[in-house]
Parts: C-alpha cells; structure tokens; sequence
C-alpha cells in the first residue's frame, strides 16, 4: 500500500533531513558525555553550547536562558510545578480552558496540593478575552498559563497582551509554544513572557525533546533531582544527538520562516476551498484569521470525524489531538468553544507541514469528499 | 591528533552500530506519534511494544512492569518521588551512603519536605552490609533504595540479601542498576527488587532514554503530569527512535552476556597487573571480587589523579563519576569508604567496555606509568 497523505503535523513531524544530518555524528563517533574532562567530553560540550545558541537564536533570546528538557511535557511541568515551588506564597494560577494536558495536568495536581486554579473561558473561535485575564488576575497569582496556539483549532491567543496584564499585575507569564514555534514567529521579547515550552517534535527534530525559556531572574526551583546539569535545573547526561537536532531544527525552522508560513497557508486555503465547494455545510472551527497557518479544523455534517476517517485510509489526519486520540468523546477544547455535540462529533483536524505538496491537497480533498458523499448517500 | 584510548565507559558509551540500525527506520520515513490512529501511528506503536519486550526480557520482567522515561535521573527520581508520593503515611527512606546523586538528590529534596533519610555506611570496600540494613528498618520505612554497583569504584551490592530484608518488613526496594545493567546480569526476580533503574547510554543505547522496572502492583504515583503515555506513569509523546534502541540495546546486552563480562574481567585485571608492575605502592579501590568486571578505580602513589590525566592525553578516563567531574574536591564514595584524603586525591577511574582492544591496554599501562614515572621524579 502507498503512504498516506500525510496531514497530522500537529501530531508529530517528520525529522528534516538537514537535522539527522546534524545529529549523525553524534550517533556514532561523537558519543562522549559532557560531563567529562577529556577531548571527547569537551566536543560534546561544545556541541550542546552551540545547539543552545542556535535556540535562544529562534527564540531571541540568550543561550543561557534555555534548558533543554525531554519532551515539552517535561518543559510545561518545570514552568509550572517549578515556579510554584519557587513562590510559595502565591498560591493562585490562571489557564486558558483550552490548555494541552501537559499544562492541565500540572495545574490539576497542584490543585489536588491546596492551590487554586482559575479556567479562563474562550470564546466560539478559541480566543481568551484579555479583559477576561484582567479580571480574574489576583495578587496571589503567581503565574498565567496561556498557549500560543492551540493544538486542536489552531488558534493563536493574544499573548503579548496577556502578557502584559500579568506582569502589570506582578505574576509570572508562561506560555506553552508547542504547536506555534517553526509555524510562526516566536519571540521572547515580542511576547514578552518569562516562560515559553518549545517541543522538538513538532518543528522537525525528534521526538523525546523539548525546552523551556527561562527569562533570566525568573524564580525556578527544578522539579527533577540529581547532577548539575542545565546548571541545576533539569539534571541528568545530556541527550547530545537530540540536544544537536534540536538546534539544528530551530535553526532550519528560522530559515524556513516566513515563507513557510505563507506557503502552508495558502495550501491550507486551498484544501479548505476544495472540500467547502464539495461539501454543503461544511464548517471551520477555530479563529478564521488568528490561526495557524497550517491547522485546518472543519466539521462535517451528518457524519462523525471517526467514521469519515476510517473510510478514508488514503488520508492520515486525526479528530483532534493525538494526546487524546484514545478517547471517543469529543474534546474539551471544542467544547470549551461551546459546539454543539453533532458539530463536534463531525470534526476532523487537517494540518499541514514543510512537506505537504500540492497534489497532495487536490488528493486528499477528493478523497475526503468522496467518503463523505458515500457516508451521507449510504 | 589520533582519538585517545577510551577506558570511559561508566561515563558513556558509544552507542552500538546494531543499536544505530535498529533506530534508523525512526529517525526516518517511521515518524509516526505512538498515539495517533492511523497506520503511521500504528507502526510506531508496535515498535514501541517491541522494544519494551525486549527490555523486559534483559531483566526477566514482565513488558507491562517497564516505564520507559527520558534518563536514568529521572527513572531514580520516579522511583523515589513516585512512591513517597503514594505511601503518605510512610515517611522514612534508607539509602546507601554512595548512591548517584539522582538517588541522593531526590532523597534529599524529601528530607526538605519532612521525610527522614537514614544513610547505610559502606566499608572500606564499599559495600553496605545487609546487617545494618536491618538495624535500620524501620515499621515506617517506605523504600529501601542501593545501587546494585556503584558508578566510581564498581563495587557490587548484597541486593538480594538487602532486598529480602526490606521485603520482610514491608518496605519496597529499589535498587539504580545504571551502572550494572548490559555488564552483569541483572534480573528482577533473582535480586527480588520492586523496582530498578536502567540507562539507555550506559549500555550501547543512546544518552536520553532509560527505564524504571515497576513490579505489578507497587504503589506508585507520576512525578511528571500531561497525558496517558506509559499508564499515565509517564506522560509525553513517545521517543519512539530511542526506545527502540533501547529494546536493541537489551538485546545485544543479552546476548553479549556472559562472554563480554569475561573479557573485560580478563582485560581489566591484565591492565591492573602491568600498571601494578610499574607502580609500587598502587593501591585497588573498591571491592577485589564483588565488582563490575570493566571498573579499575586505582589510587596512584605522590601524584594527583587529576595531574596523571592531565599528563596522559592518550587516555580518556575520569577521576570519578562523570556527573561530579566539575568538582576538584574527592568524591563523597571515597570518603565514605574511608580512603585517607592523599589516596583519594591520587585515584582515577578505568572503565573498560565492548569496544576495547587488548593493545589499547598495553598503551594505556604505559602511558599511565610513563606519566606516572615523570610526575614523581619531576
């Protein structure tokens, strides 16, 4: 059988080329653990301070303001749980109600520790209010929790905004930019937060990756215990090869942007074009403008996402986030939008990628709207 | 300038090219995210469970007994946290006084936050005698935690004597079998442990990946919070590549076992044999039998271990553990065993692996005794 077409990056991304190049050596000859004070130790080292560059370089921010985790989960948990360890007189965070579980389930086990957790409602396009921020900031906040862009909907949150609400107010701003960083510009100093998730996997390195902006002065206690590594705050031997892909990929990731972005959403605009003239009914979920690029999220009528999935093996696409794929109920996110149950039942998630080619788009439309009319007719 | 003889293996190995092979399809066209629904996703899923079969049968364990995480600190921090977390009512924790700072630092934090820490003292061979082990259970003792050999001088722990006894008193036992595992046989059900610690690039697997055994039914809580990967146990998209080397790492491990530990033995104890020709006065630190067959801690007489390497660019070795190699002070393992502070300060560590050849240990012995003989007529 051939490949699918492949429309779930917001699941995961192939790793580029360009990025296995860079880590190649490091899977064979260059093996040696930084920790060590010896010629191989040293080219390690070097390597990982050059791949730190190359992030804080994508971020615009300083090298020494990253630490490099395991996984964005990992990065989202330390932003959390470390900052509440670190403020432990503030005892108050505020969400978005359409988070990522790696920001949800920290939040929910602090909750379970006797902090208190505010969900700020989004509106039918997935935006949080700023207004709503300002409102439900307290004195004893000591963090705002807002992704960039959602995984599910795509839509992008007004975090410069947010931000500056929070820090006004004297909290600490993170935010998840798991899903944004390679799809669309992520800047420290634009966004102005003290905290920002990045996940390899999803702008071509690999998966098992990830990396917290930590603003340099931002109180932070580490939340996993053992050598100096990451100057304290995320012990254990350096994944070199990845640590490499990583900074290769954000490397790639700035040279990509903004044309990038304009290709993918313009393919995106097509895909949607070609399967709303086919399908009467059609609907987008998501901002139709503040949204990435690449993220189309679209609501069948009369039909479930999951059966028009499984009728169409020629596509690889998803319901939602693959972090939820188990589940057969419909997601929070759609309903934190406030969708009707048969509007979220009917939604599938498109997303686009370096690789999406055009003939693709035309295939994966047809192929869609012929199952959907099978589907309807049957 | 030609690559120095590496005798570092209990800081890092390189990763096995069998093991580079068996990830390469990952890092590749097999980019699946284990979670997604559709034949990408369902590849990467099988893989996943291939290769936790596989680490399963090193240990003679059962696949669903193995959380994979992203290190070996964190497998140690899981195994810790993760059931102080779960056993509130028990709050004391027993250790050897030379755990790897991923054991101790945990600990450590829990001391902070009210849990007793008793530290078993070690001989002057290193080892904890089973006996103050069970002077030190105590009815609220919650975790038994000993490393089955430890990182510097490679000695080897009475495991399954301590892990009877902790087991008779209702405790669990952990032991950190990073430095054992892929050099000795390590099974769970001879060393009778509820849970064990393993790392990936201790054993020819790459730096980043490792595993916590968790014997069914062990009371057990995550550390890290986001979605449902590995039973919830451990969230975050699947590092599908570096799991499957992993699987492909515990099976080189088993299938090199026992002719490898017999080589090393052999080759370690013929460089210890010319270097003690060479060097009256060399004195073995750590246990003569009851150690790792690749390890030679060995303490050099009126010179510092530091200036020996320094002298001897031919040869990549450490002082000590890796994870401590920024510190110019002795290493707390030393200490505890009572090496007086001019044997300490006079020690390096040899660690030999897979890919040493007899004459490299004919150059490293000497090389070390040329150095030697120059630093102490100089």
């Amino acid at each position: 059988m051939q490949a699918p077409i492949y429309l779930d990056y917001n699941a995961t991304t192939p790793i580029a080329p360009e990025v296995v190049a860079a880590m190649r050596p490091f899977l064979h000859e260059e093996f040696g653990n930084p920790s060590s004070h010896h010629v191989r130790g040293d080219r390690a080292r070097q390597a990982v301070a050059a791949a730190r560059a190359e992030v804080a370089a994508l971020l615009g921010a300083h090298p020494e303001e990253i630490v490099f985790t395991g996984s964005a989960t990992e990065a989202n948990n330390l932003a959390l749980l470390g900052v509440a360890r670190a403020q432990q007189e503030k005892r108050h965070l505020l969400l978005s109600a359409i988070e990522h579980p790696a920001v949800m389930e920290p939040a929910r086990y602090l909750g379970s520790r006797g902090w208190e957790i505010t969900l700020l409602p989004v509106d039918g396009t997935g935006r949080v209010d700023p207004a709503a921020v300002a409102a439900a900031l307290r004195p004893d906040t000591a963090l705002v929790s807002v992704m960039q862009a959602n995984n599910e909907i795509g839509t992008l949150q007004p975090i410069a905004e947010i931000a500056a609400l929070a820090r006004a107010r004297g909290s600490l701003m993170h935010t998840d930019a798991a899903q944004s960083a390679g799809k669309i510009p992520v800047n420290v100093a634009d966004l102005d937060v003290d905290l920002l998730t990045l996940a390899g996997h999803k702008f071509h390195a690999p998966k098992g990756v990830g990396a917290l902006f930590v603003r340099a002065g931002t109180p932070l206690q580490p939340i996993l215990f053992g050598g100096s590594q990451e100057r304290g705050l995320r012990p254990g031997t350096e994944n070199v090869p990845y640590l490499v892909a990583l900074g290769a990929a954000a490397t790639l990731a700035r040279k990509r942007l903004p044309d990038l972005s304009l290709r993918l959403a313009r393919q995106r605009d097509h895909l949607h074009h070609l399967l709303d003239q086919a399908i009467p009914g059609l609907k987008l979920n998501g901002h139709p403008e503040q949204r990435l690029p690449n993220t189309l999220h679209l609501s069948f009528p009369g039909v479930t996402g999951q059966a028009l999935l499984a009728g169409t093996p020629s596509v690889a696409a998803s319901l939602g986030s693959a972090c939820h794929a188990g589940d057969a109920v419909s997601s929070g996110v759609l309903g934190a939008m406030g969708l009707d149950q048969a509007r979220a039942a009917g939604a599938i998630r498109l997303s686009l990628g370096a690789g999406t080619q055009d003939d693709e788009i035309e295939a994966a439309a047809a192929a869609l709207s012929a199952t959907w009319r099978r589907l309807v007719s049957g």
